[in-house]
């Protein structure tokens, strides 16, 4: 037996949910492209959940499903509130899911039904709880959801507590699209792993906002946003990520283990970017973000992936920078619920081998003679 | 690429921790029997960080380390009183150390010598947290924990709030022991798998409870202390077990995914089980465990597991059923620590393929057409 780092190109599990080959990102068979022109969040959700299109009663019934589904239970208020102010966002959101879970009468109802309920309600209470959160720690109090609302529409409502302009909807309604689902990422396949024990959903949803909270995985945007604050200026960029490149550290917002040429989510974002920074009135963070993609293009012949446009995005959002990634979490929840509710339907679980490298047969020794 | 169902036999990662070979279970190259027979909880969970066994100054040094961090934070009491009395104890656990996090304020610090001491935190403060769950929801009040009692020592006088007796401290802190690690078992590799994206030592050990908390994995103990209430008596267990057996029903507590003969550790808990059970006055727990295993190993070739007699032990020791789960992630934290603190020394993020097995290439058809 020999191990393979990181299970690269190790095949885990079969999936019908979303498949990346040749560099083309496709959920159910639809190209990524196709669905970030024309599909609107919920949709997605309904093709991720259900593996087709829904007609437009479907899509009416779950967008009210949602929107019905997004008041937060009190309790969960009340601990949000209690929380250190200074703790950590996807640390509090990971606390705050989990203990929904403590909430919901049917948690431990393995069945179908309550299982596609539960996502429903996860899905919808996911985005309350990062708004809540977000005004909470400000010293505001949580808006109530509207019910006559989009998805996009109430999570920018949640968080701001007033009716967002219907550009900041759209783009925003973009970018959950894109982020809804990535074939077997870390935290898609924490969830999986998690719950192939059958353990229940909300115990995968914690586990993956667990992993998404690394750093390698949904942390690069924060850092990306990091980066273009500390360089500050299109004039400086030049000498900061030369500077960083010559001493080998790490630009983060570049390349991805399963793409070769590119990640063909960036240029929605990188567009997005350009449009919404034109609109706030701050094209340099657009300017910079362009000027430090050509330099690491060009010298180390990594393209941008999804994360490195959609810090500028998030910040012309208006968004808190370290809300990058609990909103990521808001979208691939989505994705996780759905790859979570295929596991159950033909689980195995899922109990790898380590390769031992430690200390061979060993005699134990009393403690007198140590 | 051809999907392994549940990664069976794929070699996930190098470990020096444990090691499970020709059904020999030994930690750091030490027999699971010598460790069971002659060393404590506090010296195995040295073993298993340090990857040496301590010698008697490094021993008290630990001991009093985990003494002297068992105190909860306020907060954190406060939410398990306020949390919903009929919650899950996996859940409740999975959303306190989730919480936990959220006060310490070097969670987010990634250094070795901030994860060590995070890491004697957890394991100190989860006994606490189960007790104190334990007893709140039966509306008694958290004791506080002894300075100069051992872990085992302590757990149980946290539970009970009251000094153990010598001979339930021994069966317990063995039982400590056989459970401490267990290779790349489903909540260590879950673990490990949230932990390569370099997120903190919270989500990991967060992601690990949910993990445990699945009916194939630990929460298997529980349902066999189930079918011996359910049972009853030892002459009702003749037709209980062959009627099951004849509907093909699983009989839990038997047979492993990487034991071909048999659990090691087994036969530990098994006389554990006898001796506990004859001082309980409670004998046909062991004895109708016996014949249980009598049948099951004789018509399915399946000998018992670390959870078949590990019931009627934690039965015993006066321990509630719905708590044998998080009782055994008490035990289980500290591999699953010495696993995270690995994964960090030599990281590489945890992403394997899937295979794709939906829709091919598919057109985006407008709404209104659908």
């Amino acid at each position: 037996m020999t191990a393979t780092r990181g299970l690269e190109g190790v095949v885990a599990t079969t999936s019908s949910i979303s498949s990346i080959i040749d560099d083309t990102l496709t959920y159910v068979g639809y190209d990524i492209d196709d669905l970030a022109e024309n599909a609107c969040f919920e949709e997605v959700i309904y093709l991720l959940w259900h593996l087709k299109l829904p007609n437009k009663e479907q899509l009416a019934v779950l967008k009210q499903q949602l929107a019905d589904n997004m008041d937060l239970p009190q309790g969960l208020i009340e601990g949000l509130k209690a929380f250190p102010k200074n703790a950590h966002p996807m640390a509090v959101l990971r606390t705050a899911v989990s203990q929904l879970g403590l909430y919901d009468d049917e948690a431990e109802v393995m069945e179908e039904k309550a299982n596609y309920e539960k996502a429903i309600r996860l899905q919808a209470k996911m985005p309350a709880i990062v708004a809540a959160y977000a005004r909470i720690r400000k010293g505001l109090e949580p808006v109530s959801p509207r019910k006559d609302f989009s998805f996009a529409e109430n999570f920018l409502y949640l968080l701001k507590g007033e009716e967002p302009n219907a550009i900041a909807v759209e783009a925003f309604d973009k970018a959950l699209v894109l982020h809804a689902d990535h074939e077997l990422n870390a935290s898609t396949f924490t969830a999986r792993v998690c719950v192939a024990t059958l353990s229940d959903i909300y115990s995968g949803i914690t586990s993956a906002i667990g992993a998404l909270k690394g750093p390698l995985h949904g942390g690069a945007n924060e850092q990306v946003m990091k980066m273009l604050s500390e360089i500050g200026s299109l004039e400086k960029v030049d000498s900061y990520v030369y500077d960083k490149l010559e001493n080998k550290e790490k630009i983060m917002g570049f390349g991805h283990r399963v793409y070769r040429k590119g990640d063909p989510r960036a240029k929605h974002l990188k567009e997005m970017s350009q449009k919404l920074t034109d609109l706030t009135g701050e094209p340099h963070w657009f300017e910079m973000s362009t000027k430090i993609a050509q330099i690491v293009t060009s010298e180390k012949g990594l393209p941008p992936n999804v994360d490195f446009y959609s810090a500028s995005v998030y910040h012309s959002l208006g968004v808190d920078h370290d809300l990058f990634t609990p909103i990521f979490a808001v979208s691939r929840v989505s994705g996780w619920l759905a790859h979570i509710l295929e596991q159950y339907e033909n689980n195995r679980l899922i109990r790898p081998r380590a390769e031992y490298t430690g200390p061979g047969k060993q005699s134990y020794i009393p403690l007198e003679n140590r």
